[in-house]
């Protein structure tokens, strides 16, 4: 049995048994190995027929089990235990031999297992995977990092296993080097965030506003769906709002505990992009906006402060506001993105990517939670102008911006007169509006900043750091 | 001249010369020193006659000139430096001696430094100092960390050199143990940059919809500084803005550049809120206000995007916009501190701090940059309700907001519809309609989430976790 599987997989919880399935329905012999051997004989029990796995109790056997070079996988909570298990298993390991780490890391501390890894000859490729557990079965969004060489022996792997777009294109690229991988899925996360919570708002204003139920919101969904914001998050909005509870006949969506919880890649998305200075305000509003609706205590003392009552809508007012919502929800669903894209575009040129941002989009299209029509657009924007300086500077979807404003800042307005919280909406609004200002409040910032704390400024009609006088005669020097 | 200084102060650029005259002023001997002792000398020889100093060039006869328990303070820049320091001088400390950390520290590294110490019988006291240079000199907002041991010590010293409020109180407190006073120097920051961005937002609303000249809105400024805003930053708005520049005739605040430029603290305030689960969205859109505003090429690859052109008002009813204006500043103002003050219970509550809310704003009221009359009214609501959950539940805030939520609405949704970005003032509202909300759309985030990734929700009506299985016949188990 020895140096005859392809692949290895360490750690079989459920992404890490449907990952090694996927293998295995593909073709491959996939080595199994887990902390207590039951979960592994388990799984060839269950699902041996479906391929040649190879159940291995020890990390020597399992690391026997491997063809060289050998390429495992390690499926483990991120943080120290994936620690842990480099540290078992990377002693066993000669040069050439790779370490796939499918978790949802750090991109810092992939960054730095790759950097320890290299040292000792060995490939560190952290991966992002997107999908869940239905996706690592069937296929998956895969993002990895690591070394050009990890890929040219693993990509035709990965390319077999993974989710594959409309067109038959195979959801995976090599994204970039060391922590590259696992940044991008980061990103990912942060867009789905951003993603949800606009939908949210889209859902809200349809019920608060317009006055319809959740199953006719569910309709409007549906219909959306088949136009330019086709998505898979979309579809499922509308079969949850369509969903009715067995228990109390009531919509499911009501009975639903209306407290967020979240897991911790939206935080790390607006914490790196705060590093990278870039400004990622919708994401960070959906990162704040589940935080505001756990809050329980805070918003059971806030319940009684005073804010406006709805209007509800009539029948045709109400068709003609969803129309809006449309709008809205799509022109900041562009913001999002264009936010989303700055960040890797920001920490690719920090780090030293390069990141093909078009190739990214194009394997978000199958697998992962946000696949979308949309991101074909996205993958078309970069191909045509690789150094695209914001999506938002694409011609297509400047357009579609300018055809969506009147009634974005419609709903925007409505939302905040009727008091009905839109914070994405409104994020996103802001963003496209300070980005299209001729000036901005900033220059009195930077007066601000120069009087109390003598930090100077630039002029807008010379070269040159001054500093104005502000406690003498208010003279300007040059410093 | 050994053993008769009260106090020491190693690093003497401008912050550390200023508040080493401060100590000298108030009838304290300072010993000094400096890594290059040509500023050591340059100190005395220009204001000896301040006071009481003692000049040291090496390290050992700093050390030997501080009477016992010593109290060394520390003016160097934050990160490595701070620790290189540290290193040279605690093997020449005795137990029981104290190292004031007077630099912009991050409460994570004063809280390591502390410990360090702690271990060595070395009181280290990481301390916030604000109000810049010319606050160092006479007299700062001190908010001092560290051991109740050393406030004891040191507490009457930094009190004497405090800047004092109205009342004669001096602007400083023992905040709490270890980091606390870093991190609520941080907090204090971060409600800093959203204090200004929310003038700036004003500002601008003035200058484009209400269609007045800087000096009109410096004039306007004036005014409200009369009023329930009276405070620093809206003092020094009406300086900047009256401002002329002599070069070109022009409005000052139009020849700056209108890039802000920003130096961390905001961007730790919003990184370390989101590690807390705090909402700080306000903070967060001023710290991202500034940096848009320094992305000069995406600002140039946007200019042509379209949007509406802000509407000019006639006289009257400019004046109408302009109270309506003050009342959304002033509701939005609230909101931040709203947020801040969350921010600092979070942390205190986080690191088992027991900081006083309401002696932060105390001290808050005097010598820092965001010092307002307001601020007694935050002191006073927690004082009536130490357990106070948010500072929006404190009644006459809740009242204040009350009276203004009509004009705060209709001036946010005047900036959405002409375009004029207002992104505090817009978060600052949706924070508080989300709050107030009787419903959220998590109740479907959760929903979504259950569906993609079967991450449980709970029910209104019921305890428990649950999952509905809706790849199947969507039947609800309880997990």
């Amino acid at each position: 049995m020895s140096n005859t599987a392809q692949i290895g997989v360490t750690g079989l919880a459920v992404m890490g048994r449907n990952l090694a399935r996927n293998f295995a329905r593909n073709g491959y012999t996939v080595a199994l190995h887990n902390r207590t051997a039951a979960r592994t004989h388990a799984l060839v029990e269950q699902f041996g027929d479906e391929g040649d796995f190879i159940a291995a109790e020890s990390a020597e056997n399992f690391v026997a089990a491997l063809e060289r070079p050998r390429r495992l996988v390690i499926m483990v909570k991120a943080g120290d235990p994936t620690d842990a298990v480099i540290k078992e298993f990377a002693p066993l390991l000669e040069e050439g031999d790779m370490i796939i780490d499918g978790g949802n890391a750090h991109f810092a501390d992939t960054r730095r297992r790759e950097k320890e890894l290299r040292e000792q000859g060995i490939h560190f490729v952290g991966t992002g995977i997107s999908g869940g557990e239905e996706g690592a079965l069937n296929g998956p969004s895969i993002m990895p990092g690591g070394s050009k060489e990890s890929y040219a022996s693993l990509g035709p792997m990965l390319e077999k296993i993974s989710a594959k777009a409309k067109d038959g294109a195979p959801c995976v690229t090599h994204v970039g080097p060391d922590g590259a991988g696992h940044f991008v899925k980061m990103a990912h996360n942060g867009i789905e965030y951003a993603d949800m919570q606009l939908i949210g708002e889209a859902y809200q204003l349809l019920r608060d506003v317009a006055g319809y139920s959740p199953t006719q919101i569910a309709d409007i969904f549906r219909t959306w769906n088949e136009g330019r914001l086709d998505s898979y998050l979309i579809d499922i909005t509308a079969e949850v709002l369509s969903h009715v509870d067995a228990a109390t006949g009531k919509p499911f969506v009501d009975v639903v505990l209306d407290q967020a919880e979240q897991k911790g890649t939206g935080r790390w998305t607006v914490q790196i992009a705060l590093d990278l200075g870039v400004p990622v305000s919708g994401i960070a509003e959906a990162v704040f906006a589940r935080s505001v609706s756990g809050h329980a205590d805070l918003r059971e003392s806030s319940r009684h402060l005073a804010g406006p009552t709805a209007r509800t809508l009539g029948k045709d007012e109400a068709a003609a506001f969803a129309d809006r919502v449309e709008q809205a929800l799509y022109a900041s669903k562009i913001v999002s993105y264009t936010q989303g894209f700055h960040e890797i575009a920001a920490g690719s040129e920090e780090y030293g990517w390069n990141v093909d941002l078009g190739k990214v989009a194009a394997i978000w299209r199958g697998g992962c939670i946000i696949r979308a029509a949309f991101l074909d657009r996205i993958t078309g924007a970069y191909e045509a102008q690789p150094q695209l300086p914001s999506l938002l500077a694409d011609k297509d979807f400047a357009d579609e911006i300018a055809a969506a404003q009147d009634d974005w800042r419609d709903v925007v307005a409505a939302a905040v007169t009727q008091g009905v919280p839109t914070p994405g909406f409104a994020a996103a609004l802001a963003y496209y509006d300070s980005l299209r200002a001729e000036r901005l409040p900033a220059a009195l910032t930077q007066g601000q900043r120069d009087y109390f704390g003598a930090h100077t400024y630039h002029r807008t009609d010379r070269e040159g750091t001054f500093h104005t006088l502000w406690g003498g005669d208010k003279t300007e020097i040059e410093s």
